[in-house]
């Protein structure tokens, strides 16, 4: 398998990303093919695996910030690792890419240079949260802001077939992100989506409440890249805040700092618990090609388990199964939105 | 000051819902006006404070459930307990009204009965969000599920001046969820309040993301209704699930346990720092007389300090206000929704 990894634009820098690469190749090797600065990444490749014959680089110092107007720049910022990357996944030179980089940019080049399966409208930004006793793929999370409700019904299909190979079930359950659990609860796109999700090819398990997120027996949840994106992020901070608390709760006492040192072990597991870093990277789904997009403070072992995913979603044949099933879309359906 | 309490269709039952009244009188005395079961509440009621000229019954059994059609059961169910104190409130025997029951119901009733201030569009639902530095207002949380960029201004202008009394500031900082923080980030409807929140009359700072609830300098974060619940609940559902792990991390060893006893006065800062509890409850804006929401599991601590807060809000005759500022609005710009 050969995968391309972006090794610019990261909050951690190049040299994070290629750790985390050589150790999902020490996992399952692979033809990795680093795009970045040659210097930065020969310093991070470790002696022993620097003659191997899968490494290759794409050369290159430039890249896509947070802060570029991200159409504009994958456009016109031929020397960008990122716009490299995808020209060369484009070209067939790679079976997948990954990147820590700018979600914007990444989208943009995701639509721009590799394209939509047909009859996709839109391709999403997937992420899979952590849960209690099982994680949850939620899609959208970013990339589309304003949705209709047939956008949430091919959301939902392409994040069941995605949700078979993540969680190797034959039927997941897709639910609705929603206010409330009743029918008939939301705003005008979550009613409407709702009935066209009760009539598509999926399980559909109803609506799913915010604060159920990390509880919920839902495979697949969806919803517009705004909620979503609200979701994802106020979870995020809620735990950062808390764990931050019980941090400074622990340090602000001797008594304090010796019981923090006995529930230490255990305390781990809770953060472990809820560690973005377990699937490491998720896909945006409906592109030609897979992408994978790695969070942009990603440390090595959200790298190394970004990768591993990628290669599992490679070996699934996610994507010619969505482009099977969205080719058995009628036409009327698939304009309708 | 006259304080109405609905007493009935709250999770915890009339007992809690009467206790925190007690309470609230014990800190700050007013005439106590309870809606509700006479047993119930006087099984409540402390024998010394039974004889007190300060209580009145309004006597029913009847109350809405949460799965009641709000609107429909406003206008239809006479007896039950919302509705009868929203009736004694429009009637002028009380000077603020406090509910645990059904939020769709206290929504409707505010509208249908109390009604909304002269061009004022639709009253918001608040909250206020605990803080690590200090809390922050939020609307709407889910009110209005489908919002015009007006709107939001208008819940802005409504917040600052609510946000004044509640932390005695002068010019409030307002802020828009958003999921970015530059200007040009967003939905179509965050774009378009952008532009508007910039000309208010309020001191406009910009975006606040999600992920930046609990530790945001602005005072007030305003929201379409669907977006505020899903982050409401989210915040909610995490600081829960993670507050059981963290339990449930600390059961399990001996030596986890002696390390939580260790640690537990100072984790109990930690519970307090975001305790909704602290301010109880949030006034519905909006609506001609004060509407406060309690939250559906309310304590009695919760009920105690929603009532002090009501206290405040009515000695600070913020709705005066509001009616004030919302009179100066243009029709044109009222009726450009």
């Amino acid at each position: 398998m050969r995968l391309l990894i972006d090794t610019l634009g990261a909050d951690k820098g190049a040299e994070e990303i290629v750790k985390g690469c050589v150790e999902a190749y020490d996992v399952k090797p692979y033809e990795m093919i680093l795009v970045g600065d040659p210097d930065q990444i020969m310093g991070a490749i470790p002696e022993g695996f620097k003659g191997k014959p899968d490494l290759r680089i794409i050369e290159t110092k430039d890249y896509i910030e947070n802060t570029d107007e991200p159409a504009l720049a994958i456009r016109r910022r031929k020397e960008a690792s990122m716009v490299m990357g995808f020209r060369a996944l484009k070209a067939g030179e790679a079976d997948g890419m990954l990147s820590a980089g700018s979600t914007g940019a990444l989208l943009a080049g995701g639509t721009l240079i590799i394209g939509r399966i047909p009859k996709v409208e839109r391709a999403a930004l997937t992420i899979i949260s952590p849960g209690v006793d099982k994680p949850t793929i939620v899609l959208d999370v970013g990339a589309n802001m304003d949705c209709t409700p047939n956008l949430l019904r091919q959301f939902a299909l392409m994040g069941s077939i995605y949700a078979k190979s993540v969680f190797h079930v034959d039927r997941p359950k897709v639910g609705l992100l929603n206010i409330g659990a009743e029918k008939g609860k939301g705003n005008q796109l979550t009613k409407e989506a709702y009935d066209l999700l009760e009539q598509a090819q999926i399980q559909f398990v109803g609506n799913v409440e915010p604060r159920d997120i990390l509880t919920t027996d839902a495979h697949v949840v969806v919803c517009d890249g705004f909620a979503g994106n609200v979701l994802l992020k106020s979870m995020e901070g809620t735990a950062q805040v808390m764990l931050g608390l019980l941090k400074d709760a622990i340090y602000s006492s001797t008594r304090a700092k010796l019981g923090g040192i006995l529930v230490k072990p255990a305390l781990s597991g809770l953060k472990q618990k809820l560690d973005y870093r377990e699937y490491g990277a998720a896909p945006l789904l409906g592109t030609k090609q897979p992408v994978f997009k790695a969070h942009g403070s990603s440390d090595h072992i959200a790298i190394r388990n970004g990768l591993l995913a990628m290669m599992r979603f490679i070996e699934g044949d996610v994507l010619t199964e969505i482009t099977t099933q969205m080719g058995g879309e009628s036409d009327e359906r698939t304009e309708n939105s």
